[in-house]
């Protein structure tokens, strides 16, 4: 069996398994209060160059942004974000569980543009009943999207740009960002997003950790009390040196593991355009969406995973292939044989 | 520095942290779907002795409790809990959070009496306003207790007697459930509390495992849809994996982890009792309470970890020491030196 | 000054304001359990053909909406409504409030169609990660809707078939359901409305209460302990009586009272016709939505009151004259020579 | 029958339904928007000698505490209330159901104490862990308490001292506010109440008006877009005038109505007293509690509305006697024969 199905499907790299192993008997204290957590902390601070940056960990994405949405909105604010984005579709109402609304904007291969939030914020302040309606009160974007593809730094300045000019914040869900910054098609760095963007995450859980994700607040805008904040919605770690040992390693490999999955990804991307399959978005990281037969689809059970995306109206299939820092090579030459 | 601050300061048990490594690079599915949670699932089912066992894992208490008592609890119903419960005092807040109260009711050494609750009960029904005070929908227990204490299973009965007489559940925290279980004091099994309560959580962070607790439904009462229920609170973790390989070691082993910290334990209660120390509380688990003057608590500064609970009227502390899984038998006889 | 600004400047019309003066000093029980509430009841129950009604009474239409929606559905389940419903736009985020998401639907003028709402439904059971995302569980319509359009009763029976195939609730907000029932376009009555959905509110503020709403259970569904739900809501009258009064008395003259305002707007709207005007949506109720010059417009300041409903992309803007219970014929009369 | 059950069995005092009737086809606009709530604000802050407030008028008490509470406290804070205060006990959870706990506090026949309050938040701050523990935010008192007892002027102020030292504001729940300030033993004024407080509400509900609160912020410290807070509880009444008109009236007789209660309830206590009775708490405002035999209340069946409050452990029962704005003298008289 050849495993494309998620990027989520094994443990964690080699040096976030070697770094668990090497200090698992050292006695530290508890809460992220420890010197693991302070060494990931500060290899971060580094990596954005943003030595003010404030870090916390968590064990999801869906919690990481549960948290950060809910401590970094007032009660009547909402948060934008594309209409299929994860926290509008497919985060099962946790935002909506803290008591927000997520404002639901046209997107175009997942991607906000500028003009659609700048209009739908006019227009908000426009209305002379806008005390009714909920506030818009965050910018949400997901890098890479998802369906694999990435902002330019231009595009999200220009959002940027408008969050500026409403004093809102700009929050990037990176689940998958390794696998954008190691893209062929990125122009950012994790130095850019941490200018652009008013806190992101750096996530683990799909890009070679155990389990973990690191949210990064950039502009000295950590929330208040924000232990509390965490400990109120189950999200504060016992044992937060679990979280920082992972990080603390991850760090160091970040870019590498990801740059794996990259290459991986190339070599299926290139040996499906090579044999004619369409593509439904043409992505430049991890996860590649070809437009598959019926019948080739069906070929592919018990001996390829895949995620199912859709059915087009034509009868055929959108489905997904996914990389991780841990694909090996071998079974992308098996996979583009089958192809 | 010897460490007896806390039962979370070191990372797995030998076992997890095998089993974690020898199943890093196996495939599997997601949210908890794969075979090593089944497999840990079969495990507990098997130590409950409750075949139908609806089994749950999450990554820390304060988590379990907020969700396990959420779903469990109708909107307009509240839990009973010890005013000293954990829920009550050290959760920042959580249940609350969730939309509901926590009743306090006084309690002995952290244990709630069955005729407390029945009283309370009873009097909320008697009250002919009642449907103007939160209903009681649940008794919350924790075991051992923050205190170190034990239920009898003749005084867990009497509660469960009143939890069945007016239809609502009892649900056990066993955040140091194995530190309850291999005490000598003990005269429940794993059976027994899974016989007397509707739902519990086995737990893990403090007993052996790296992060992680198994919450456990014994009735065929596991909530409906309660995957979304836990996914819109921010804790399905994509990797469910990593819970599921953990407890499916952690079970094997639970017992004999436990009873070595409560070796380690009775040692220094020994030790305490035999040089003259007061104790607190006389817990009969891995927390031990002695008395001890001011400048004796001082004089462990640097040398010696340990809780500190209260000061006593009399200007003498309350102080905790507290054993695990990980506690070195050198170290408690350099504790019982100083002492 | 000629009024047609919105449907709720004035206070109650004369049989409720009677009502109230005569039961003033009447001693009566608090919290809606009282003989005027009772007979209020009764007369509702006689008016829907639906004895088994369960009725309760509150103080505006966003709070009866939450209220009730809240109540209905499960912590997962999210409600389904019109792109441009009251509770998707303009209540401020009060469903989301209680930890619930708006499904917001594409609508033609206000309305939604059985088909869309099927197909939706269909999609999220089809999706296999359908609990990953909200669950649909009730479909909310406005009757009239916010263009002051009607669905016809083929159109309702069309969503209740879909409601009862996947067995979710049909709700329907009557905030203006007088001036629905009283149109000349309604093939529907009262008993229609009950026996289609599995409940509604019946509107007071905006036709002939001096405040308050009815809001009707028709299936035995009132949801168990709705006192307390509407208590910790804030919404519980001490004095429920306030309302009870009104509704018993408003019950005699609802229709009446609501022909009034129809037979105000078809004046108007046959004089627009006749001069020429376009109308943004030919409603059939109170409102009327015509397309007007931004120099005309300009032109009513001071004389007559409207209200602005948008600009349209060719410079000209769509405007709202509402009448209601309490628009004179001179001030149409009036507006009419204006126009 | 003689009604001495609530302060809440009648409609509006006179003044507030003649206004009512006089302004009721006056033409308004809507959401508090008026010359009525301007004119009632006007008044208000000319009786607290406060020409800064800031006044928001609402439909009832449970909805004003909930949602000035809610709206003042950060998510992260309780609110200190004393064990038996309404908000603890007879608010159905309803603070707890905006995410907040309330932090029962021992208190004295309904009044808290400042040293109890200064030395709660003293240990809070005491405590390593307090960031586990919900931050006291705010102190919430009742005035009369719901035994009818009243703050002396220096009580309240040591009370401010605590909050002021630690930067919590202090909120006073006025539901009886009239009969507080009309007692004999009251050394408060409105002007004072307003200058100690950072937010009270006047209660209109049981003094004298058909339904409302004026909550009243002193401080310059309502809450930044407050209009959305209170619409998005469901709160915001379309039709404000409602609520305005009855307060412009109820000011200009609030303390002469409430007065009139304060005379009433001597006269049923002196009877009470010269008759032997024992009072179960001496209450110098509007409610009275005698105790007596279980014989004698039961006499009072069929002719004596009354109150029940509790038995005692000798057999007999607190019972109150409440008087308000609309008991009538004969009425006492007659109570007076039959005691």
């Amino acid at each position: 069996m050849l495993y494309f199905g998620s990027d989520y499907q094994e443990g964690g790299c080699e040096a976030v398994m070697r770094a668990l192993l090497d200090t698992n008997l050292e006695h530290v204290g508890g809460y992220g209060e420890d010197p693991f957590c302070d060494a990931a902390k500060e290899k971060i601070k580094k990596a954005c160059a943003c030595p003010s940056a404030q870090i916390g960990f968590f064990t999801g994405g869906t919690q990481t942004n549960m948290i950060a949405i809910d401590a970094l909105l007032k009660p009547y604010e909402g948060v934008i974000a594309a209409q299929m984005a994860h926290i509008s579709l497919h985060e099962a109402g946790a935002i909506e569980a803290t008591g927000h609304k997520v404002i639901e904007l046209p997107a175009k291969e997942g991607k906000l543009d500028a003009s659609t939030v700048r209009s739908y914020i006019e227009g908000y302040f426009a209305d002379p009943f806008h005390e009714h309606i909920v506030r818009p009160g965050m910018v949400y974007i997901t890098y890479p999207t998802e369906y694999g593809t990435l902002y330019s730094k231009k595009e999200l300045r220009e959002i940027r740009a408008v969050c500026e000019e409403y004093k809102i914040p700009l929050y990037l869900d990176g689940a998958r960002l390794g696998y954008g910054l190691a893209s062929d098609a990125c122009d950012l760095t994790l130095a850019d997003i941490a200018e652009i963007c008013d806190a992101f995450y750096i996530g683990g859980s799909k890009v070679g950790a155990l389990m973990g994700e690191a949210l990064v607040f950039t502009k000295n805008n950590m929330p208040e009390h924000f232990l509390p904040l965490i400990k109120r919605r189950g999200a504060l770690c016992a044992k937060g040196r679990v979280l920082g040992v992972q990080f603390a390693a991850l760090m160091d490999v970040y870019y590498d593991i990801s740059r794996h999955a990259i290459d991986m990804a190339k070599i299926i991307r290139a040996e499906l355009l090579k044999k004619g399959y369409e593509l439904y978005v043409d992505s430049p990281t991890n996860q590649i969406f070809p437009i598959v037969t019926k019948d080739f689809m069906e070929s592919l059970e018990g001996r390829v995973g895949y995620g199912f995306w859709e059915w087009l109206p034509d009868g055929r299939a959108v489905i997904r292939f996914a990389t991780n820092w841990a694909t090996r090579e071998d079974d992308v030459r098996a996979l583009c044989e089958i192809l």
